[in-house]
């Protein structure tokens, strides 16, 4: 039973795309990550996901319009939409979602994580 | 389908302990509240909560000691273990927990919110 530094746990890795789970309640995970460039389209089937800005900005592409988020902005991904996020400059987002959920989504290919590390 | 600014709700409202919901996904919600002063020592049964401070600071108080949380640090606070929420200044925070949840607990009186806005 920890307090959890955004910040810290942050600072503890560098690498882009590759979500690191830093907390667990009721079923759902916290992740971390770092995001530079574009993802590939995606969807969860069965699972809404939410984006919140740590530091930088973003963007989500859905198939109808584009989500812009900056720092202390979030925003919540339906289960069974397609999406695409996107950061031009590196940025710092934290993701809640089941814990089932994997990056990719229905996706497979050299980004997908099927296991994460705990920090 | 809309992004939500973190310090546009809480510009929106102005009383201390009684959390709006922003946002809702796989069954839990998040919520924002403005605390100020000490609430009630109180524990969820079935339901771990999370305390994240986006604007000052706050306690978590628990039996066997203290969780102090600043800007951008978070607690979970495990289903059953009692505690009591302080900010001896106003703190503005995230709550991440179970539609069911009530934010007293297993206590009833004053400050108990069985129904929430949805700002």
């Amino acid at each position: 039973m920890d307090k959890v530094s955004l910040a810290e746990k942050f600072s503890r890795f560098s690498d882009y795309w590759n979500p690191r789970v830093v907390g667990e309640l009721n079923g759902q995970q916290v992740k971390l990550a770092k995001l530079k460039g574009e993802f590939m389209w995606h969807r969860h089937a069965a699972e809404d996901e939410l984006f919140l800005v740590v530091k930088g900005h973003m963007e989500i592409r859905l198939r109808d319009g584009v989500i812009r988020l900056d720092e202390g902005e979030f925003f919540i991904v339906p289960r069974g939409v397609e999406h695409q996020p996107f950061a031009a400059d590196e940025a710092h987002v934290l993701f809640l979602e089941p814990a089932s959920t994997v990056n990719t989504g229905d996706i497979r290919n050299q980004l997908t994580r099927d296991t994460l590390d705990r920090i």
